[in-house]
């Protein structure tokens, strides 16, 4: 496909970085509010992996998913323990050797100061980043994310707690993706009771077709006995207005299509 | 690392497809399920993938992680719609054509009866994997799971629903790799009050270095205003009683030098 809509540029891939994910200890949501976000200002999700703590594996998947991407994030291993290890996969990853920078560690400072807590060396293992990358602030904890901007792409790496990685995205990383970006996207959804996934499945696909611009998705479900398919289509364009009105207009048509077909 | 643990058949990769995963609509705790549920019989989950409803990426993905697993659990895309594009995408990696396969076929028929609907061209489309591959049975929904054997790796590809994925693996998955794995893993935990990770972050790092088959993770947290730290240590074994029993060992092993290193 050679529309705008997939130029790597607005291509982005997220990386979960921890074992405690891969041996089903925790339940990873942060991707999937990452994924939300970018969706939503108009960036193009491509893929999202989880991996190890393991240096060669997070730098070999950063490098893989550079080619393809404009934009990628990452969570977790960020903190002071031992198995720690994004900075150090991120510096393998781009070639770049790691510093410890005197801004990372005044982050770190503060953050430790504000809890009480002293600057030991296990804590400042946290400023030690790639010499070519900034730090981010972390508003909520202590570890500050960091910012890699390569020619072709964007690497922001956020710690793995929740809360850190939300404001951070809002208050530091999206506010800069924003900027770049050229569409918005809103959704329009519609419930239809009685009907079977099926059943429309072949109209759905017309559609797809004939909108390639566009997501629709079917969810089907059951209540009270009864099956019922949520419709769901997400629009792009240039204001948040607009997007929406596209949503509507198109679900609107569809729902016309599927109801003429005596499906319903 | 060349011991046992790493070796090939007992590596499993997961592999989510769905756009509504990418664009942040619906949060996956399929592959959060699967982690767990393969690393508890004794496999090893080297990396989860999350990718959209295409064809030739998801055969990409496919060939990519059987170079390194032997054994790959997809879900996601075994419906009737036209983004349902597994079957087709699985025949793609392994080189294989699609077949519509009588027992395959018999098994839609069945549920379909059930649920008092009948077997359209649009539902015969799930009964069409490939030629290589057998049916699974599905006894919650009704699209029939995918498995496939190459000689080196083993592939089942399940509905993306949470509740047949489920009993699907639980039935048919699970016992087919009991049956070959010759270990199982058990879980100690120890809830530390009034620590912080950075304080005993050098003793775990020291501690895993020396007992690499194992997992240790320390777990943060914040309760009443007071820091705590949740720590874990996860064994492997011939049996459960055993693998248990080492775990709770090591962990009070590990305990013992924490207090006596003086950071509680």
């Amino acid at each position: 496909m050679s529309s705008l809509i997939f130029n790597k540029f607005w291509k982005a891939a997220i990386v979960v970085i921890g074992n405690e994910i891969l041996i089903g200890r925790v339940l990873d949501t942060n991707s999937y509010k990452i994924a939300k976000m970018l969706t939503m200002i108009g960036y193009d999700v491509t893929e999202i992996r989880k991996v190890r703590d393991d240096v060669e594996v997070i730098a070999k998947t950063i490098k893989e998913l550079m080619l393809d991407n404009g934009v990628i994030i990452t969570t977790g291993g960020l903190g002071p323990t031992y198995d720690d290890l994004t900075a150090e996969a991120l510096a393998y990853a781009v070639g770049s050797p790691l510093c410890l920078k005197d801004d990372a560690l005044e982050m770190v400072r503060e953050r430790l100061e504000k809890m009480g807590l002293k600057l030991d060396d296990t804590r400042k293992k946290m400023a030690i980043i790639p010499c070519i990358s900034v730090p981010i602030p972390n508003p909520v904890g202590v570890a500050p994310g960091i910012a890699l901007f390569t020619p072709r792409t964007k690497i922001f790496s956020l710690p793995g707690v929740p809360k850190e990685m939300e404001a951070m995205m809002e208050k530091y990383v999206l506010p800069i993706l924003e900027k770049e970006n050229l569409m918005v996207r809103a959704e329009a959804c519609e419930r239809l009771e009685g009907v079977r996934e099926a059943d429309i499945a072949p109209m759905i696909a017309e559609f797809a077709k004939e909108h390639p611009e566009i997501y629709v998705k079917t969810h089907p479900g059951i209540e009270n006995g009864k099956s019922f398919v949520k419709l769901c289509i997400m629009a792009s364009a240039e204001s948040k207005e607009e997007a929406e009105r596209r949503a509507k207009s198109l679900l609107k048509n569809l729902l016309n299509r599927i109801a003429q077909s005596g499906a319903l």
